[in-house]
């Protein structure tokens, strides 16, 4: 059994390299974008996640083209902060700052440059 | 490290229901509805996602509010159309029909009622 999800974008080859360089992450199986729409599973340390070339046409919009997106990320991950700052060198922008929650989470939230929204965090020890 | 979606819903109770209902999730960790807002971490087999009431106001719309979602859900299972059929009949609607796609994968494609969109499939042996 495996969970992942599919992210669409308004921009494969640009949000795979931003993905890169924000998380590290790495490509482990792509359909490149010569053949008309890039497809990408990458991984992050293990966790892997899907994205490809935003298609309206098949239900498939990305977060620009519906202004707001219906599914968050969320990464824990041991330094959140970090993380947290690698993505916002790397061009995400701050919606929230990392701070400590009063619900038990170190934890801030980041728009990458495709609209998608990354929570980054962990559980604070008691 | 672990990355999980986060799904906004129309109303967590129902989706709750929903959820386990057509995949079988169990609740790991609940903030119930009568705080004012449910929040869920649910596993369906050992991986994991949230959901929570939607907040447009904190920029998380349903797919309702959206009319449309950003990210969907891959999920693979060794039986996909045992649990395509569980979903259909816990009350999806189906988007795609279960078929042997030339890609490799024997795949599917369901939204559910509260309109994300779920891919269930398994690679196929070559």
């Amino acid at each position: 059994m495996l969970l992942e999800p599919f992210l669409n974008v308004s921009n494969g080859p640009d949000a795979i390299a931003f993905y890169e360089a924000a998380f590290g992450a790495e490509i482990v199986f792509l359909i490149p974008p010569e053949t008309g729409s890039t497809i990408a599973r990458m991984k992050i340390a293990g966790e892997s996640f899907w994205l490809a070339d935003e298609s309206p046409e098949h239900q498939n919009p990305s977060p620009e083209t519906l202004k707001g997106t219906t599914v968050r990320l969320v990464l824990t991950v041991d330094d959140p902060d970090a993380v947290f700052e690698r993505a916002v060198a790397a061009g995400a922008t701050v919606f929230w700052p990392m701070e400590d929650q009063h619900y038990g989470w170190r934890i801030g939230r980041v728009i990458d440059p495709f609209g998608h929204h990354w929570e980054i965090g962990k559980p604070l020890k008691r």
